[in-house]
């Protein structure tokens, strides 16, 4: 039966501390949710702390839709996706998500999934973003770009907005 | 933790009745296993049948690449991948499975799907598949190709080929 | 042989009439000098427009990257790429250009479009682009993005750091 | 304006010396009528022919669909589409293609090539094929399977079925 599913983007090498620690916790409010976590699946930054959160959760399932085969996956994703598709597998993560989470100071790669996933139609959340990519999306997603400060007020909203069902 | 993961890839519209009772029966066989079922997720054929059998077992996980987000996706999908990249994500079905299993009278689709496996060093599995499919694939894929009659053969030989762990 | 390929990034439906007059004089002057025209290849907006201008150049190259057998497309393109990959379209636009100018009012498939190509390691011109996408993009992309107002200065610049060759 | 464009898809690594000169001969024709030669652009095998061929006309016009950005592209091809997809990237060339020729002995990609054709809607022309991919594509194909045994059979049953305009 359709599980609802969170995307969650973020920083790889570039993820600063405060970053990490948000996606940590969001995995686990995920999970404690009974939501899937749907990630880029390397073993890094964002990526990697948002399924180690998730998976201190009995039950939790992660997924990891990952650019190649190649890639090194982390330890923590249940089903790997292999895209074989390097960048271009942003638009999956995000067209597979039922609400997409920029956790963080967002790179270039999490910037075209926003994009992407605001073209796509989801709702973003902008957790703990900088002032610039703030700036940028808001103007372009008004209502679409939801702007939060904390793991658990993102998951208040999207309970509240009936995201994930 | 990583799963293992059987692609089951066979005909949508064009199933014969004996591919989709072969699916069906395969389905449950996987999901016993606690392997996890891909597919390409549409509600008709193999994709239907293959993931109503894993269904039948509890705590089972089905998951189903889907060429578009209007495909009709099949409800016993429990994780949807939405490529929004229609055939070519034939190549996202194969890569993203341990071992690929081709079931029943292979049309196009799953042609390519067999091809596009053993070019990314896939074993793959053709169960009851008609005699012109077997005989390009046999001289294609030489040992990478295993001809099977039942799907407890092919849960049997990937068991001692030990392909999913 | 080998020929150098510009791409040419910008709004659809939404182009500003500013925008679409850049497009079409950039297409023109990316014409005379000898190079590729590559764009999204839909029949609106800059994408448009960049074609209608390279067409004006006899002997000029078009070159459309489209999202789906059924788009619409411009009819000043020479030849068409179907990707039938819709948005994940995007990166093998940049990836197949020597250099990306992003035009105009930047909507969310140009953004997506420029973050794509700084991670893909091209340089991206930003010729007219608003404050809050040159904000962003000055501060993700340092010294590869470069803010210019006309398409004179843009292919100046494309000479001088001898991006087409 | 829209320009007819022919996709020859064939072996790399593995073609035989045969397949070569029929490809060869085969880029020769295409440019002679002045259409477009598509193909999967790496410098090996028929792709490396069939460019070559075509650039002995004058005003001829090549373009290589690279798997990939470290691809070792053909010299011969003058527009490089990168799309970072690998064996994904089949899709496009098939695609983008107004009709398909699979020439001479067909490995794995060109066989997921022919299918992807065929069921993208393709008129596909074998030449030089071997028996076993003939049997399996005439019974999946019927009509739109063009079985021929030289270039110049296969350029004059395109110009009577007017797949090229």
């Amino acid at each position: 039966m359709r599980r609802a599913v969170v995307g969650v983007m973020g920083p790889g090498e570039g993820a600063s501390r405060e970053s990490v620690e948000l996606a940590q916790r969001l995995g686990r409010l995920i999970a404690q949710e009974g939501w899937v976590t749907l990630s880029g699946g390397r073993n890094v930054g964002v990526m990697r702390a948002v399924n180690a959160g998730a998976k201190e959760i009995a039950g939790s399932l992660t997924v990891g839709i990952l650019p190649s085969a190649s890639s090194d996956v982390c330890p923590d994703v249940d089903v790997m996706i292999v895209t074989e598709m390097h960048n271009a597998r942003n638009n999956i993560n995000v067209l597979s998500s039922d609400v997409v989470v920029a956790c963080g100071n967002a790179g270039m790669g999490t910037v075209s999934e926003i994009a992407l996933a605001l073209k796509g139609g989801k709702t973003v959340f902008l957790l703990g973003a900088d002032q610039e990519t703030r700036a940028l999306f808001r103007k372009l997603g008004h209502e679409r770009v939801v702007e939060v400060a904390t793991p658990e007020e993102t998951i208040e909203i999207i309970k509240r907005l009936a995201l994930c069902r």
